[in-house]
């Protein structure tokens, strides 16, 4: 295995990180780690050059340098094929995935770093992981690049025709190169965020292919502070508003309708943006406003954190938090496609799909906050979603 | 609102009890709360009589006087039809309800008695629902009595069909009578048990009507104690052989194969017995089947309470019991077909369905047991479930 020589590295950063090599094969699973010898995510790169016999390959166009880990796709393939969606989406968000863990990480104790975890699929592709828990900040805080392709099965299908793709065929040829992410901050006076931008291609039986992004921002705060509702949906209107004035409106009430824990009749939050099937335009075009979606996320939310991080709690908002990220756990298991999505492909990593769930939730029986607490006020916002801007 | 008339009543016991009766009808909701009052299970009988100017209607068939609550169904109705199915497993489950509630307060703190909750379904229907929550012994316990009919939707029918049952219809008249239970207890040493026995018709569109009955009681432990397991086994064996010797081993393989959380590639616990679509004797002998198995539940499971609820335990082996308590929210919001037939059935009482979600529940990514540990002892045991007798 290429990956195992740690000791032929060059140590470019000195970022305490242990990185984890999960290599999924049919009928065995390595593990390789990299713990505490200083390997920071800036270094794995020079690991793969310096192992790989490959370091001839040089492109102006390709620097991994400051990804979380090295790309899914071989080296040689994102430089040969530059110029495709695929490789495109891959290192995008690869980028996106590292800068808004460095945002995190400056947000979070000095000795707190995200764990990172790159893995392979038998099936085809594979991802990269980054996960900190139990942080000062950050009680969970999950950012997922996954980039896999092989044949996609029916149940999966199901999921994908309930989007409205009307796919011909029942094992269809498929590639999905996705970033995703979840953040449980430890105060409750901190929203929770969540994000995924997707980009999936597949062949129909009869030979014609398919495209389409689509993705979405969403907050879910414990206690509503409207101001800050506000900076995260005017953020997140001004990316849909340099591309299309229309788009903001449309996404922001799909968003509103998706995030619906139905059988309680409220949204699991104040909403965002959400988007699906989206091929209206080039590939390019929609490209584009993926990455001024996905560029959002850092200031529609990092200021969030940062004014309220250190916020005084009581144990009782404490208790409400674990009850409203019980609702957060039936949203994301009952209705979420995403989940379900993964549920259903053979070989996907489950640690990486249910990463999305809480540390800690809480359940009680007839649970309802008295008229006129905070608490209540919140529960009527996600019962009547308004317009913020 | 006849309920409304406590003062009437005279005081048969003085347990005290928090009785909530809930109308729910289509644009309002009343609640009527009997709190601190005294007022027991056996006196509700009483309130009932004393108020429903039905005083006359007597029949030593019908002794409702030990159930937690007036039964769904109108007395007059109970004591007319009392040779109809429909009517036998109504107040069969009241008398089960009752016993497993009274037999679970034995061995919790004499000042925490189950709550009592009476609802009434708008769309026809409605059941009691029994909780204590924060108790000594049991953090969250549930046992829940609904009889509800009226008209089956298609998500709700679909639920079935995957059931094996190929009804004929969209839309279908049905009745459902049916007790379930959730039991989560406070010390990570004593089990989680679930059981649910339930009794259906369905009238199809030709005008066929069929009926059939379906159940299991499951054991979760957080800790592999071989000879609990094998008494929990052996009284559900029991019970099994005096029907049919063959029942056993069908019904514990058909629960191994269901309490499955296929993501996890793991059972959710030591099993039990399982069936469904049970039809093929007489209505009668397939009663007396499914009341012997519902009359182990006590005697397969509350010797194992009474046993460990005080033994020591560590916060180490809590942390455990949380985690795998995340699998048990995983299994019944991803997989059970009961709380999806609850979530896709109009007017179906949430707080009721969810009521087998355990107060505290966590993940974390990528946890693992070490080798050797207990923990990991019952792990292996999930992946590959064994015979216990």
């Amino acid at each position: 295995m290429k990956w195992a020589q740690p000791i032929a590295v060059t140590l470019r950063t000195m970022r305490t990180l242990s990185t984890l090599v999960t290599c999924h094969a049919r009928h065995r699973r390595m593990l390789i780690r990299f713990a505490g010898l200083g390997l920071g995510a800036a270094s794995f790169t020079t690991i793969f050059a310096a192992s790989s016999n490959n370091t001839n390959v040089v492109d102006p166009s390709y620097d991994a340098s400051k990804f979380m880990a090295e790309p899914v796709t071989p080296r040689s393939t994102l430089i040969k094929d530059k110029d495709d969606m695929k490789v495109k989406m891959e290192l995008f968000i690869m980028k996106i995935q590292a800068e808004f863990c460095r945002a995190l990480e400056n947000e979070e104790d000095p000795s707190k770093k995200f764990f990172v975890d790159r893995w392979t699929r038998s099936e085809g592709g594979g991802g990269v992981t980054c996960v900190i828990q139990d942080g000062k900040t950050f009680e969970k805080a999950g950012v997922n690049v996954s980039v896999v392709h092989g044949v996609l099965p029916v149940d999966a299908v199901r999921q994908m025709k309930a989007r409205g793709k009307d796919l011909v065929g029942k094992e269809l040829p498929f590639f999905a190169a996705g970033i995703s992410s979840v953040i449980h901050p430890s105060n409750p006076h901190v929203p929770t965020v969540h994000f995924n931008y997707r980009y999936f291609e597949v062949t129909q039986e009869n030979g014609e292919k398919m495209w389409w992004f689509g993705g979405g921002t969403d907050l879910t705060p414990y206690y509503l502070v409207e101001e800050d509702v506000r900076h995260f949906h005017s953020t997140l209107k001004k990316a849909c508003d340099s591309h299309d004035r229309g788009y903001y409106q449309k996404f922001k009430k799909w968003c509103d309708d998706y995030f619906m824990v139905s059988h309680r009749n409220e949204r699991r939050g104040v909403g965002g943006i959400f988007f699906d099937d989206f091929d209206g335009k080039s590939s390019e075009d929609c490209f584009e406003f993926v990455k001024s979606c996905a560029e959002s996320v850092i200031p529609s939310y990092v200021p969030l954190v940062n004014k309220h991080r250190n916020d005084p709690y009581t144990s009782a908002e404490r208790d409400w938090q674990l009850l409203r990220r019980g609702r957060y756990v039936e949203f994301n298991l009952v209705y979420d496609r995403g989940t379900k999505f993964g549920l259903y492909t053979p070989g996907a990593r489950i640690e990486s799909i249910l990463m999305s769930l809480p540390v800690y939730a809480k359940w009680e029986y007839m649970h309802s906050p008295p008229d006129g607490t905070p608490e209540a006020k919140l529960t009527e916002i996600l019962k009547n979603p308004k317009e913020w801007i």
